[in-house]
Parts: C-alpha cells; structure tokens; sequence
C-alpha cells in the first residue's frame, strides 16, 4: 500500500452517484491526503435516484432525495465535486482526462494517477421514439424527475407507460396513485416475462385491480406527433392507437460505455465495461464500478450485466479501496432485486428458468402460494414462491416471490442459501424464525422447499 | 416400509396439537388404513396457541383460534380425536396405554403399534406461587386463554408481570393495549437477559414509551393473599411491595415429562425427553416431539432443549413418517425465534455470546443501528443487529435483531448463512435485496458484517 503521507496521489472519478462517491468517499477515508477529483456530467450529485418515484408519488419531498450536497462531500469529506463538467476523452498514455464544462464549454485536463469510471446506464430508446419529443419521458436521474413533475399537471389526463418491466410497473402506480388514467404497454405476452408466469399473473392482476388498463404483446409503432408532441401509438400486430398526454419509456436501460469504448479499454461480450475482480479495467491505472460494467455471475462465474443499486455501492467501495492501493475483490454477483408496486412486492435472486437450464442442463421449478403470516391474523395474504433448482441434485439455482408486508426481503434466504450452494433439502431444513405477526409456523420458503423435495423424490 | 394395505396398524399419539397432530395428518397421509387416535387431555385440540395473545387484545376472534375441530380432524383425515382423554401410563411390554377420560373418570386401556408422545410444555411455577390463586394466571393454552380473557374486567386495573421474556413481553403490551396499568417484573438485571444489552435496552425503552413500568433486578418473594386472591408481592432485595388485581406469571416453562418419565424412557441433560434422529426415544416403538423432546444443536451438536412452534410441527411431520415406516431425520435445530412486542420485533439465531464462547473459544461480536428501509422514507426506524462470531476465523455462531417493518423475519437470513456455516467475510458479500420501501442500499445486516469483518482485521 502507498504510503498516506504521499500528497501528490490524485484519484478521478466520471460520475457522481453511487458507485462513484461510494469510491471518492472509501479513497479519502483510507488516504486522506489524496486528491478526489469527481466529475459529474449532470447537474446534481449524491442523490437517491432509486427515491424519485416516492417524491413524485408525494410520500417525500424532493429536498428529501439528496442525500449530500456538492458543499458537504468538499467540506465533510475533501471530494472535490464538479457538476456539470463531462469528462469528454481519457489520454491514458499521458494518463490525464479532457474535461468540458457543460455550460461555458470550457474545456480542461486533468491528470490522474488512478482514474473509476462510473458513468451508470440509460434509458434505452426505441426506434419508433424522437427523444425531443415533448411529452416522452423515462426516469434515471433527478433531471428526469423534475421534467416528470412539471409534465404531470391535471391536464395531462392520461398516462401511456411503455415497458413492463420493474420501472414500468413501478412507476404506473405512481401515475395511478396521482389520480391518472394509465395503460401498461409491454412487447412480450405477458408483464415482468423473465419471472415465472405465476409472478405475472399476479403482478397484473395487482395493477388491474387499481384500474391500470394493461396491454400485453404490443408492440409500439408508428408514433403520431402533434406539433412537437407525441400523440400516439400504434400497437403491432393489430394497429390499435393508442393516445395519451405522456408517455413514459421504460424499455429498459443500457450501460453508458462510450467514453471506455473511445478510450480503448475492453468491453465484455455483454457490452459493458469488462473488470477484473479488483474491478480494474483493461488499463492498470483505469477502474470501473455500477451500472456500467458487467461482473461475475456468482453460479455460472460468467459476464452478466446486472445495474443494481446495492451492487453499485458495493462495487465504488472495493474500486475506490483498490485505488488508495487496497487489494479487495469483488464476489460477483447473483442478481438479487426487488421492486414495490404500490404494496405489491417482487424479488427475484439467482438464475431464471431458462438460464439455469442453459448452464445446468435439467432443472425443476415449483410454484407454491402460502400464507405470508399466520392464516388467523388480519391482513394475511399469500406469498408466492418459485423456485428452480436442478434435477440431478436439487441444487438451488434460482428463486423468486411476489406478495406483500416484505416478501422482497424474504427472498434474501434465498440469495444467501443460493451463495452457500444449498439444495432444497437443506433448504427444508431451514430454522427460521416465526410469529403469527411475521409469519406462519410453516414459512412460504419451507412449504416451498417441501414441495420441490417431494418433487424430486418423484 | 410396511405395506399400506395393512389395516391393522395402530398409532397412538398423546397430545392433541402442533406437533401430535402434525404427526397424525402425515401418518394417515402415508397408510390410510391405519388406526391413529390421538389423546388430549385438555378439551381443544388444534388451535394456534400463539395466537391467544392477539385475540385477547381483540385483534382476531376467538374462532380464528380454531384450526381444524375434531370433527373435521375425524371426517376430513381420518384421525380419531379424543378430548379430555389423559393417557395415565404406557406399558411398554404390552404394547398399549392407559387412558382415562378426565370427566368419567373411566379408564381404558388402547393398544399401539407405534406410540408418539407429544406432551409439550407447561408454565414454570416459582416457589412462592401457590397454583389455587384465583387472579394468578399463566398462557400456555386455551384454556388459560379463556381464563384470563374473563379476568380481565375493567375492575382489574392494574396487572403485574411476572417475567420479562418472550411471553412477558409479549403480554405485557396485550394487557397494556386493553387499557390496564401495566407493571413487568424480572429477576435478571435486564430485561430478555440473554440477548445483548443493546436489544434488552431496546425492548425496554419500546416497553416504558408505552407506558408500562419495568422493574429489573426484582425478585419476588412474600406473596400476601387476600382470601383466594393474590394481593401482593415483596420484591427482593429491596422489599417493595407490588400490588395488582391480576398476576400473569411468564417465569419459563418445563417440558411435560412425567408420563415419560414413568415409563422408564430415558431423558437428557436437559431434562427433556431424549431421542434419536429419528425423533425415537429409548424404545423401538415409542417416538417423541414438540416441547417436551431435547434435539441437537445445528452449531454444537449438543442436545438443547428449544420448544418453539416450528420445530415442534416439523418434527411431528418427520415423527409421523418414521411411525408410518419411512426414515427421515431431523437434522437438528438453531434456537432461531421472534417475538413482537406491539409493533417492536425481537428476533435471535444460533448461540449467544456466552454459549458460543463455551463451544467455540474466543469469540466477538458487533452491534450496529442501521436504516430498516431507505433513510429518507417515510416510517424509517433503525434495526439494531448483533453478530456473535468466532474470533480466529469469522465463523458466524449467533445473531440478534430488534426493530419493526419485519425485522423479526430478516433474522432468516442470519439462520441461513449459520447452517451454512458462513464467516462474517462470507456475510459481508452477500447480494440482497434493495428496494426504498424495503431496505437501503447497504441492508443492516451487511452493515453489521462489515462492521464484523472490520474488527476481524484489527
């Protein structure tokens, strides 16, 4: 490890959020004296991205969303931050960066001894879409947020959400829960289709019954404009047109991997930022960290590309203890999530049906519906549970849950039994904890866990 | 396996609820044909005793209690129920017990091809405590239920506690909720003793914002009594004088061995009914489960006396199929239990500090106050996580948890990575869940492995 006394170590960081400042923030506490430069091409910093549908929804405020100022993370924690400045090319020969500032175009060097890369992901664009359109939005950042608020006036009647993936879902109730009309448009059969049927099924059945009209195998095309509004859609296969006021994209995101590219540095085969398990990229002085990179598959130990906020932080923390001189290692990840949809609650962790058959040859599911607490107690619902798992042996390769009153957290059982590598007999064997407020004395994972060993033994 | 065509067969089980009747439904699931008559002495059989405390305050109906009545048990699977029917004695050689209906007073005698014993637990009597007291009370099934729930008028003001665990607690925000001046005592310094002090002063300050009076350090001694009532109690040391309309005793329970004990089957150190894996006790047809059996510890391999609800269902599941002539073995348990105190959620798993130092040498632990769910939400509460692990490797050998939202079923993740056997390193990558209204980015408990690993490193 440097010595901390070196004062001439300067760090830069291309971006301002998690994994970012999760870095600046671990390079500082360990090398104090150093230098950490965080360049940030947007207008804020240090935010609760992940928070802007509960302000939009009004259960907080907007002031509630940042979580650091450019003035504190200077004053409290010596990161020099710089909003509004692109870093626009990476010399790595002379190991400096090209930096512009947004407004003024004024453009600058900066030279680095370790440079991270977090430059996050955004929203992918459909072919049919025009991004100038004026009431087409998507949310990633709180500029994004801020349009949205100022869109969602009483005029703009009706809503159009394109994309019924974990963003579509969650932000249709948000629109609904502002007292909009709302229709769900999403390309394949059914909502959320990487999860098991069940889970769509009864993911849109929620929306349903708070009045979100959805339509599934639908397939945007031929937008009408009016003036530099979008009006509507037409839907392949049977040209149904659908009008809206705003249209809300959330067809998914892709990782912003265009300064690595220009820079030379290797993209993997999923098209982000390859890493090492140090999370160095393809140079020795250049890290990368969040939703711009692709990591290890804890099961498979393949590339996969999974932009989450946890992963994200995790990532900035090990990247920036690397670059004060640390050597730590990133495990990889199983691809844990959640998402609240209004109450509802989906998880998933691990391997999808499809993918574990890809990697593990034959593989089993069961889906179980259970009491989330004690069947006597008001306001019991069901959990349901899904899990895969491979024939052979009864490897747990994969879970998911949707239900209420946490259920998304649940699924951490999961996550943990699948990074020990349990089977679902040791899964039936689990001791978890019970009372009739928080669960049945048969938890949905046990009841789960027994029918896939009944399964197997068949 | 014995053919299912037999009819013949007979099982005996002593204990009409979680885990005799767990025990019989698997039973007649496996042979139809056989014989299974159960034995209660008490007039229910299948009600969710750990629902009792919810219906006395009012949260569920009494007949939410009733899980399946004995006709329904008779009709729907076959098990011949008896209430009210003692099993006095077991003869061993012959092959039958002894039963005797506690109104007749008639006795019969019922011969068995296999006999489970599934006599539970009973409340602990300290030595003051004379049982006739008229407004002395105790909860450990439905008929004290009943008992208590007519005891407490509005003329019974003020109710005084007797044990500061589980059910002391527990109880004590039931009494508090119907409106009685509430006063807890404990012998101990603190309150839940055996946790941490952190959680003990956690449960305490919940206990004292709503109002009911905590007295630690309070031994009870010198009852006086008011004809058959209990008025008093001097506490030692210091001789205060605690007077209430009803006492409710929650001073710890034994397991009910007597009928055991008299058949010369063999107990444990724990002083609990001693069985194989199987869940057989010292005599090829005789098999025993729920609170009045010892099992071993998943960490220890030590046999522990562990009487919770899960367990006792799960090894009556397991009991009934080895009765039917399958072999499956309990694979042990970790003592993981919750409580919920009104809206505070008390959970533990694996050892604490001082039995984890006896089995496994040197031993730290950390404690941490994180967000439950993302900080800027609103209902934020902190949880309060205590890990417990071996000093020289990290090895995970206990955990603890307080807070709300659920927490009381996070601690599952804890029970896994223990039967997994993780260390606090192991702990520290795990990929869970996030979602605002679930968790924060960083979930306690990776904050607490953090913390872990950190004063590993020291």
């Amino acid at each position: 490890m440097l010595s901390t006394k070196e004062t001439s170590f300067t760090a830069v960081i291309v971006g301002g959020n998690g994994a970012g400042l999760s870095a600046a923030s671990k390079i500082k506490r360990l090398r104090p004296s150093a230098r950490v430069l965080v360049f940030e091409k947007g207008p804020h910093v240090s935010y609760a991205n992940c928070g802007i549908p509960f302000w939009l929804a009004a259960d907080i405020s907007e002031n509630a969303l940042i979580l650091l100022s450019p003035d504190t993370l200077r004053q409290k924690r010596g990161i020099d931050v710089f909003t509004r400045h692109e870093v626009m090319a990476i010399d790595r020969k002379a190991g400096a960066v090209q930096v512009r500032h947004c407004e003024t175009l004024r453009e600058f060097e900066v030279a680095y001894d370790r440079l991270l890369i977090a430059t996050g992901a955004s929203p992918r664009l459909p072919s049919w879409a025009i991004p100038e359109a004026q009431n087409l939005f998507s949310l990633r950042d709180l500029t994004d947020g801020q349009a949205l608020q100022q869109a969602l006036t009483s005029d703009a009647r009706k809503v159009a959400v394109i994309g019924g993936g974990y963003l579509g879902l969650e932000m249709a109730m948000v629109f609904r829960r502002r007292g909009h009309d709302v229709v769900l448009l999403e390309r394949a059969l059914r909502i959320l289709p990487t999860f098991h049927s069940k889970i769509s099924e009864r993911a849109e059945q929620y929306l349903r019954q708070q009045d979100i009209a959805v339509i599934t195998g639908a397939q945007p095309d031929a937008p009408t404009y009016d003036g530099p509004r979008l009006r509507s859609l037409r839907l392949l296969p049977d040209y149904r047109e659908i009008q809206a006021d705003v249209f809300f994209l959330a067809a998914g995101i892709t990782p912003n991997v265009d300064l690595a590219r220009a820079s030379g540095l290797q993209l993997g085969p999923t098209g982000a930022i390859a890493v090492d398990d140090t999370l160095r990229a393809s140079d020795a002085q250049i890290f990368a960290a969040g939703d711009c990179i692709e990591v290890r598959h804890r099961l498979t130990g393949e590339p996969v590309w999974l932009p989450f906020g946890p992963a994200a932080n995790k990532q900035g923390r090990i990247a920036g203890a690397n670059m004060a001189g640390e050597r730590q290692r990133y495990a990889g990840a199983l691809g844990t999530s959640a998402v609240t949809i209004g109450e509802l609650e989906v998880a998933r962790t691990g391997l999808t049906f499809s993918e574990a058959e890809r990697h593990f040859g034959s593989v089993e599911s069961v889906v179980v519906q259970a009491h989330d607490i004690a069947g006597y107690m008001p306001g019991e619902k069901r959990a349901t549970v899904v899990l895969i798992f491979r024939r052979r042996d009864g490897r747990l390769l994969g879970a998911e849950m949707a239900g209420f009153h946490g259920i998304g957290k649940r699924i951490d059982v999961l996550a943990t039994a699948l990074q020990a590598g349990m089977d679902v007999r040791q899964l039936a064997e689990l001791d978890l904890s019970y009372s009739p407020t928080i669960a049945p004395v048969w938890d949905p994972i046990l009841i789960a866990a027994n029918a896939a060993v009944k399964k197997l033994s068949k």
